[in-house]
């Protein structure tokens, strides 16, 4: 990995994302065997490969990466658990993309998973590529004790689980009918959205085996910047195009979806976003210099345009 | 739990099946909260507890149970590890059901979760149970040290993954352009159904902390089971009728699947079936009369009506 402090963030984060790219390649070219009595679901691994090999930014790898690096902890190490919470994050993708949910063809400029392949090894691809972020943590090449890697998996299920991404997405599904306050969008996305990006900041702390405030400290970090990532993203839907996205936007808008920039105009999304970002850096504040990257992440997250 | 060796094995399964429902229905009341940013995401948990909590034989559990009994390992510890395999068990079965993959409408005599909620619902309650499966293993709560809790982890999602459940029903899709021969059947029932029967088996002597001699033996008991389960299954949908079995049958019949019911006849069958029940009785004679219930769970497995 390189780790010239001269680079600009987006090629710090570049460079990260190949090297994530490169261990899931590997992964994902391994198989773990079941005894003898295994053949290899060619199809599927094709289908899991589409899903996380396709150039993604690799946002939440790199605050695994970057929260780690804070604490000094193992670098191969948080190098797997940031392989693990993409394979949580192209899993929802895939999941998010089909008919029966958001229906979408596009996903980084390429067709969807259930477009290139069909519905049901989307749907499977999606499984096991859930699966395959706990096989990745728990297996005992994540070079940290026992404990270390069990409280990564507990926290990692929780984000993703009904209590987090999953749970999000269902009151997703519940907004189409019964509309939302303020409140409850805000909540619906800290789940949504929220939840695997705090686990990202979180995750540093826990694989370095720091105390609890600092833990405490990053995942604060996180849900701001968990925010500030959909504030972002909403703001995205209403200006940008399907060309610069690849993928398509405009259909909060047209969906009549209910989004809190849509509610309280532009101009109030980029107040409350500048807002954020301070108050993700002050929550930084404490680690001084080595905390940079992290509040470059966040700055990045709040003015991205793709 | 009721622990009285005078009930016929059928009313033992039967009380371990109560236990396990009991407990998941807490685990579903309870909620994993993350921070205070949470909704309740009620159609999720109704869909989650309509796929569930709805009176299955609770074989796995079982085998879970009787697995950790037989090595005196924690009941407590083995009821939460038997959840969590049922949780990972119904979401395969809410996933199978869907209208890309089996498209069934009936499940245990219920309307299958995606015909009594819709079809995104009960793809999020299927990822939610995986998901929870983990939740619950990584637990504290599991009273188990660090090392076993991860080990459990570990193999389950190993069972459940692309090398086990989700590739072997990848390897059914594939199964229906390209026809396997009788090693490939037995390969893809060894993933598809087996992998979840064996990590049932081979649960026990993990959560018991046992060398893996005895892990190795209980695996291939599973191993036998699993296979025994699988041609039961295949001779049920040829003979038994939607009624007994609470869901469609002969339909891998009308489907011209192969099984190796249909290519060597019920006769063959009923054989091969004996000779895995004295296989799997065979491999548990070290233990003597502790190792009875499961010994009648083969019987079970081998001679089951629905």
């Amino acid at each position: 990995m390189i780790d010239d402090s001269t680079l600009t963030f987006e090629a710090h984060l570049e460079s990260r994302a190949e090297a994530v790219e490169a261990l899931l390649r590997q992964l994902l070219d391994q198989q773990h065997l079941l005894s003898g009595e295994i053949a290899r679901p060619q199809q599927l691994l094709k289908a899991m490969r589409h899903g996380v090999l396709n150039g993604g930014k690799r946002l939440r790898p790199f605050l695994v990466l970057e929260s780690a690096r804070l604490f000094d902890g193992d670098p191969a190490a948080a190098l797997r658990v940031a392989a693990a919470l993409e394979c949580v994050h192209c899993y929802s993708l895939i999941h998010d993309d089909l008919p029966s949910m958001d229906n979408d063809d596009l996903r980084r400029g390429q067709p969807t998973v259930h477009r290139a392949f069909d519905e049901a090894t989307a749907i499977l691809a999606g499984d096991s590529l859930l699966t395959f972020a706990f096989d990745i943590i728990a297996d005992p090449a994540t070079a940290l004790d026992a404990k270390r890697r069990i409280d990564l998996v507990l926290e990692l299920a929780r984000a993703a689980g009904m209590g987090g991404m999953a749970g999000g997405q269902a009151l997703d599904l519940e907004a189409a009918t019964v509309v939302p306050d303020d409140d409850g969008i805000i909540r619906l996305q800290a789940m949504k959205t929220g939840a695997l990006i705090r686990f990202g900041c979180e995750a540093g702390p826990i694989l370095a085996g720091t105390p609890p405030s600092d833990r405490e400290r990053l995942g604060e970090f996180g849900a701001a910047i968990g925010l500030a990532f959909q504030l972002a993203d909403d703001m995205l839907d209403l200006t940008a195009n399907t060309e610069t996205m690849g993928k398509a936007t405009g259909k909060d808008q047209s969906a009549g979806k209910a989004t809190l920039v849509a509610r309280h105009g532009i101009d109030w999304a980029r107040r409350q976003l500048s807002g954020l970002v301070e108050q993700a850096n002050a929550l930084l504040e404490p680690y001084g210099e080595s905390a940079e990257r992290l509040k470059q992440a966040a700055g990045f997250v709040a003015n991205r345009r793709n």
